[in-house]
């Protein structure tokens, strides 16, 4: 084979792969990446056994050929070329790889021992890549980190004929977004949140193509290929902790609300979670924390209504930051004296979040 | 007492501080910063018992105070205050800290269980701080890490009427930076290389004045007074081991040659010591690495001579990148076949290095 190929766009490539494909494994087969001369160009592929990656680079390719070749090495190799193009050539055993005047020589392996994939060419479904992978950003925050119910520590995709949705909940907090209709018939799919955020730096602009595979989610665009390993279950019904109202209501700058909330945070008390109490009264709120070492206190302006004049309620000072971060503009946020804070954002109307208050 | 401090000055002088305090100590004293108005401003210190730093930030003061309040939290308070100015006050024993808006008070202590420095107000000598740091920081990296002979992990100051020195040598490789004569007694004092680093961090440019006080140098400039403990002895005599005559000579670019280097090294044997070996013949640099996953080689044009016409030298590449570091523009090169490689700058004569080959 010979294959020309731009060094930067094969980099970004490898980047993606490298970050699935694990350094060190008892199989050592799986530290290797898959190349394979396409038509279009040069097809890389590996995977973590919970994700397949196919990602293909548009190159000049002459003749046919399939190796594998230790990715981190490859992916090292390709960063340290001088050149602008790197032509990579098969010689017996070794991978020639020349770029600007350097040559590197690197062991190849076959591709009989190498993990076959299975990339769906029916699919059921095509979205927007952006918005999908925007919905599923605004609320990973709110998987869980911990071991508790599995499907607590994935992002659950709902799609039906009515909405589309993507949510996240820990038990204690819960974000969704919602991204408009699909046509589709009712699925309800969890992805583990490590593999989510793997979808997200993948496939970001374009069409994505979906197929439904048993336990599996099959991704595609022009460039890439991916199959995602679903946990089994699905979330319980989240709906009825959604506070219909709330005592008290305000409209405020999220971002200003955010550097506030991190300002009083410093001094916050580790030992009572970061608390941080936030006093809504006269179309001001206030925001307090304190501990052994000292007392902060600030206070911001902000759009006041609701049924009760005032209210004070304690929240973990990154649990708020957490259901801000995905607010641009100005957020509405509902309190209530024993139930959950809800956020919202007046730019998104797809984004809501609830958040506990910690117990006085 | 009242104090109207520009929030960016504070911070910076409580960035130097922080690195040097520490963020838990047995006797915890030792956390805190002790506050001190001054005619000229604030002054801020603190200590790790190796080196002592005092800050003097100017400011607006009223007033005369000495209190001490724990490090790092009054600096993470400073970095997250929202005004361009903070204002410095107390109440009973809390330090009030004000800056648009937000408003912390902070514990504070006193100063009878606080360390007292003594920074010396009769210097022995001045010198540019740029001149003297910039050697620093050409030679530190040839100190040495590990426990070996304590001396080795320190860099040593050479001031005499001749010549002024800053060398480093962990026994198998060396380099020193010479910076001009000065007027004044014969002197050698070797600076640990990790006090070293904090030294050149806190003084980068203006004069700086030199104190020699038994076991301890003390720095000082117009806003910075800083004592450092020295290592008791000093470096063997290593002008010997620096080859007079070299078989083969090169002129290179610093830069292409460290980029090679760092190139070939990515597929270098790592059980090998990352050995690159340099070919020099014909007016031609070859590099090559291998190792059991490849080989890799590169080659640049050199300005060769020297009696031999060719040599082939093996190098650790990690002593190679560090030895050229310092070299911006040309580097002048002397290799030979059991002796030190000698690596000196065209822009800057005062640099000198040497590595050890690797048998082969």
């Amino acid at each position: 084979m010979q294959v020309r190929i731009p060094r930067k766009n094969l980099s970004e490539a490898l980047n993606h792969l490298e970050r699935l494909i694990p350094a060190r494994s008892s199989n050592t087969v799986l530290t290797n990446l898959k190349i394979e001369t396409k038509e279009r160009g040069l097809a890389l592929s590996g995977t973590n056994l919970e994700i397949d990656l196919e990602l293909v680079v548009p190159a000049e390719v002459q003749g046919t050929e399939t190796l594998t070749t230790q990715a981190q090495l490859f992916s090292q190799v390709v960063r340290s070329l001088p050149g602008e193009m790197v032509e990579l050539d098969l010689e017996g055993q070794e991978l020639i790889v020349t770029s600007g005047g350097a040559t590197f020589k690197l062991q190849t392996g076959g591709t009989e021992s190498y993990p076959n994939f299975s990339f769906s060419d029916n699919h059921d479904l095509s979205l927007d890549a952006k918005e999908f992978m925007q919905s599923i950003s605004a609320v990973r925050y709110a998987a869980a980190t911990e071991e508790f119910r599995a499907v607590f520590r994935g992002v659950q995709v709902e799609l039906n004929g009515k909405h589309s949705r993507v949510v996240a909940t820990d038990g204690f907090r819960l974000a969704y977004h919602d991204f408009g209709s699909l046509n589709t018939e009712a699925r309800k799919l969890v992805i583990p949140a490590r593999n989510a955020d793997e979808l997200i730096k993948v496939f970001r602009d374009g069409e994505v193509k979906l197929a439904f595979l048993p336990g599996i989610l099959s991704v595609a665009s022009n460039q890439a290929r991916m199959n995602i390993k679903l946990m089994e279950g699905e979330l319980p019904d989240y709906e009825r902790v959604i506070p219909k109202n709330s005592n008290v209501n305000m409209e405020i700058n999220a971002d200003e609300l955010r550097q506030a909330v991190s300002r009083v945070a410093v001094v916050a008390d580790k030992h009572a979670s970061n608390k941080v109490e936030l006093i809504v009264a006269g179309g001001k709120l206030q925001l307090v924390a304190e501990s052994e070492s000292g007392r902060a206190q600030d206070s911001l302006d902000i759009k006041q209504s609701g049924s009760e004049p005032a209210i004070t309620v304690g929240f973990r000072a990154k649990q708020l930051l957490e259901a801000l971060a995905p607010i641009d503009g100005v957020a509405n946020i509902g309190l209530g004296q024993n139930t959950p804070a809800v956020f919202r954002s007046e730019k998104d109307s797809g984004y809501l979040a609830i958040v506990n208050p910690l117990r006085v």
